[in-house]
């Protein structure tokens, strides 16, 4: 999803955020707090960023606090897609000190890394900014996020490719070597799915491309392309099915593929190598 | 753990695999293998590294495939903590080619991700050579995959820090502020905890290294000391404590902290931001 | 998925047949059984059909049993999608006596509920034979068991819809309400989703669907026609839109709403209220 | 239980709904809705009868809407076991346009299945009414719904048999045949199981019967007899076991069958072959 | 199930095994047996009785060790029921010195505890020896081990009461205070539960006994009575429903209360506070 | 922790709990108080100690009841770690009559479990007065129960030992006879664990004890050992690392055990065999 909001439902967050706690609260608890806090102190944190960038998890950040204590009161300054610079608060936490402490690092850690995500994002979206294209990410995402990482992209001005193996085909080289070819492993997925599922083929040449457009997929991926190939693509394809690139784009080299006029840009790196925007929890007097 | 086996039981990693694939598979399965693959079809993959690095996570990879399919065989020829080249074979699938391609992505997504940990690991301990210092992460890391990246750190070389909030005591600048002062907040905890549990405290400043050590912790974080207080703390500490030195070390800056004489060096980077390590699936005729 | 094999991945299976040998269990296990039957007896069983009909979930079947005892042998005789007659043996099972009886319910809960799905949708798509319409069921399943459900269509010659609320966009009449109208319902929904999600949008006359072909959906369902709006909508559409004719369509109808030329009929019936298929569990001497 | 509330604790409805919504939502949510309607948007939703019915499953119908948002107002106007007539609402709603229409599916689902089962029961025991006989169901019930589809029973007016293999004792052909006699596979059952476990014999013949009725069953099941055999076991039984009838017997033959004496009348069919009752959501303006 | 097997199926015993050693292992293992024994190590370790007693739990011992390495070999000497000596080894495993030591808590908590089930159910049971009296456990369980637990106490000679609130009914002073009487409460549960569900009832005075036995419970409870009471009672009874002794009978005081003639003494305290029985694993020479 | 306050974060206690209901609510839950006792019935219960004693697991006692319905009402009155005696109020409770008997068993049996457990910490806490001695309890819980059993025993006064294989190293017999010596197997596990790790070794004999101190453990494990044996041994550590005596430490023998000068004294029976506190439900009038 493209430039939308990136609400998820609590119903898929809260899980990911429960197990998160468990891991960190291990079979005892914040033993260090427990010990040196008492349980009457209350507390105010702000969350706080110490670098610029765009701001995504915010929800599940809040989460972290209120499942360990629901009366937690909490106010969001800087929603999903927000631009902060440094020093900006993003969500300010009310309440018991023990669970602002203890709390802390899971909700960092996933605010980091899901805003770290988006920031990328909005970067690589600034860089190809009035070439019409859209920015989306793939299925590198880290085992257990998807769906917080793939709203991160969306908070970032991203849109989202396939969720999983399950909801539009991919046909890839391993899959035309077996089945002989573009076109007949094209024919065999589009015999098999629903009407509802789409059908795209990753190709790596024109050649491909020209015997794949013959059986009229609905989006191509064009693999590792140069942009004067990718150009050629384009013009091949005359419109007739969406054209993605894609193969170890930067944030250098995306520009000129954008100038291709392909219509997307897929870059895997969004999610398994961006690194965590810089957060931090500061507690303040209450 | 410093240098040791980066062993974790199955029991550990099954569910963290599990779930991936749950999380890719979706409701129905990989639609365009199973469009396209006929169901006869054996394969033989090998996972090759497209970059030189460390390997973590060959179990993990490993069991992507066998929990899709358990009659699949494989052969593993870079164990973690191996350094491998470009071009080298991490390790050998063979079975059926719906199990192989369907099951691809999420061994790589783990993979990838833990051998980037394990490579940038290497990197930073191989950067302190000599200095008798040890690399440690923190507890920066991703939510559901704390085990699994604690293990890649150790098979790159470096050692683990406290694995959760319940297994060592780790006092910080707020927990000071409502104990009122580092001596108070040491002997709350030591009050608190049994004799198989460690204390160590964050100092930002020599003033409260000395406070702390009148109460004896086990360990001391000095955190974003310049290399001249690092080795003014580590002489005021005289072997009594473990001195840790920590915030925003790098790659660069890591030898002069390393040469203060410092223990440890811990830092969050290994786990929330290192880049994947490339690696890729070939498939090969069976 | 149309004609193709009804195939799901054992671990998409397993939870769903766990959970029902579970709730079958209950806290201490088949005290009939135990009690009368001694561990040492070896027996064979047979699953055979009490009337015609289309196997689906058999692999599911097996699974009941092979979850209690994974030394349990089988053979398959009716694979998914095998059309059966009265007395036909669909699945031969040999092992523990105890585990036969233990395990016969469940295996039968799922198999006759999955088979007479696929029965409904032989009996549906034999009805509608010759007009080149594909039967498709809907999201009207038994909580819990859609991927089975679903793939118990495949089996008995039918398609898929979508799968959930996230793989494809529906409009339906509230969301058009709400959105102020077919167009522009449409127009929102292109621009949040990614490029692989096909966009259907139903309308219940054939002013709504000239509205709505202006923006181009993928597919158009028209809700509660006759054959004749059918036949003008079909016209209208002209190729331009995969056209589905929705609305209580039954096995008596359903030839006259093919003749119309839509592409896809869709029934929740299927799903919903299929008459299980009778089959039952014959022990013989082993 | 006949007659008797169908009251079921939260506690073992939630996972049921939880696990409906998550299969529904997929891996991230309602996109057509997240895309149509803005999140401020607030509506009244009545689930209203489409045909005359009895009705079950209020509760798990509610829950569908309140676990996507705790915050949804609700009011029940047909509580479990009421008869409604084409058009009665059955629920109010009122919250979130968008829980509304992302939960409808789900509440349905589910209300529709259990009113279905709730309205056969309700016309078979309608069937037998004045013959004093009890209407129940078996353990065909539905992987994972089995609490909830005899809840629906009762609802309509029926009553439980066993609820899994573990509550009561159920000797059936196979166990006597392996036990080697009636009277036998009886003494081993009575020998083992607690003094709070009844146990039933099933029996295809008066001579059986008799045999059993010599080691004083709890109650006897009659299996596949014709009222004819019926008059004559009832007869011989004198009321020293519960008499039960069972083997495809349908809404037409269950009168003559209830004539015969018998205590109870138990059908598979009311949970495995009902057809959903007809429920449709409408959205009102708020 | 009195003097019956005590077995559970594996698929109830395996999340209670799972559970534990996922206690026990934490984040990381077993780090002092990963840190000292060569994964290459093989040893043998035997079970081995420290004081005489009765063996229960041997399966869900063995599984410790088979859900950590499915290739350990076990051999079990004393299954559940055996009465062992000092010295008597239960059970033999050959495998991975690692595996062995790992899971050996995890296999003694759980064995020493039901064996102390078994032993002291065997010795009340022995103290009752020639009454023709039924020894049974409660719901005085601990939490998340009913089955195991119950299973222990049938493994020792003993019966069950009923598992939990669902399968039979029992009618307290709370519940017959609320009713507004003994009669009137049984009258409503029997009005409310299935055909295969037995009452029980509890009573405090030969009043009430006198008061219920007009509507013919199946059973009834004869709360702290003395000796010469429950012989009233038993009289009064005419065995006509099952009679119960229960209250704070100890091993002392139960032959004159099995001497009464009751049918059933039903102690808490096998449960809740009976010792462990003294186990432990000799590791020899492989 | 000694002496500390016992708590634990809900999100810990919660599940252990949730299981507990299931387990004894079973499919369709209370048949006996939905039979009997009115929805609308409100009443008052008050947990009640029977006997004198320490109170630990209030929190897990009152979520019992709150997890049904969180509506109900609690006043505690003697939280965790309070002494009471006989007659003594620990908790009341109003809300409705059915939650209130449908909760009592679940929150009786974890209360009374985890009060019998403090109960004989506390009484082991005062047979050592007045020698500085810390009792310990071990890695023998109850599967499952271990955060709440660590924590009654923390309530009683006393102090936790590991929590688990993977928070502290315990060298015992087993790997000092692999390592091939005391000193091997130190050095070992020194080298592989992280710096917030204590070490502690388990040793027999003085000699053994002797080369142990050699590598300076953490702590030493006094096994078995007279007091006249414990006496030397502390003299020989002389406070270079904690002593702790185990090996059948009775009330009785605990005294002369703690005169020895041992730091720690760390007993099994007080999770595997400590009685259960006898409290009891009573309902009153609301």
């Amino acid at each position: 999803m493209k430039g939308a909001s990136a609400c998820l439902p609590d119903i898929l967050i809260e899980p990911v955020i429960k197990a998160a706690l468990l891991e960190d609260l291990g079979r005892t608890g914040d033993i260090t707090t427990d010990a040196v806090v008492p349980a009457t102190v209350v507390a105010t944190g702000e969350i706080v960023a110490r670098e610029p960038g765009t701001i995504a998890g915010v929800r599940a950040a809040e989460l972290a606090f209120r499942l360990l204590d629901p009366t937690m009161q909490s106010c969001i300054l800087a929603p999903d897609g927000t631009q902060v610079g440094c020093g900006d608060v993003v969500m300010r936490l009310t309440g018991s000190a023990r669970t602002l402490l203890s709390g802390e690092r899971v909700a960092l850690n996933v605010l980091c890394r899901l805003s770290g995500i988006a920031s990328a994002t909005a970067q690589l979206v600034a860089a190809v900014e009035g070439h019409g294209v859209t920015i989306t990410c793939t299925r590198k995402t880290t085992p257990g996020l998807r769906a917080l990482e793939k709203a991160a992209v969306r908070a970032g001005g991203g849109a989202n490719h396939r969720f999983g193996l399950d909801d539009a085909v991919l046909i890839k080289d391993n899959h035309i070597a077996i089945a002989g070819g573009v076109a007949a492993a094209i024919e065999r997925a589009r015999r098999s799915v629903g009407h509802l599922v789409k059908i795209e083929v990753e190709v790596d040449t024109l050649e491909q491309l020209k015997e794949s457009m013959g059986v009229s997929p609905d989006a191509v991926l064009l693999d590792n392309m140069t942009p004067d190939q990718l150009r050629e693509a384009v013009a091949l394809v005359q419109g007739r099915a969406v054209t993605e690139a894609s193969g170890r784009i930067t944030l250098a080299t995306a520009p000129a593929v954008a100038a291709t006029g392909v219509d997307i840009i897929s870059v895997g790196w969004l999610t398994h190598s961006a690194s965590s925007l810089d957060l931090g929890l500061d507690v303040v007097p209450a």
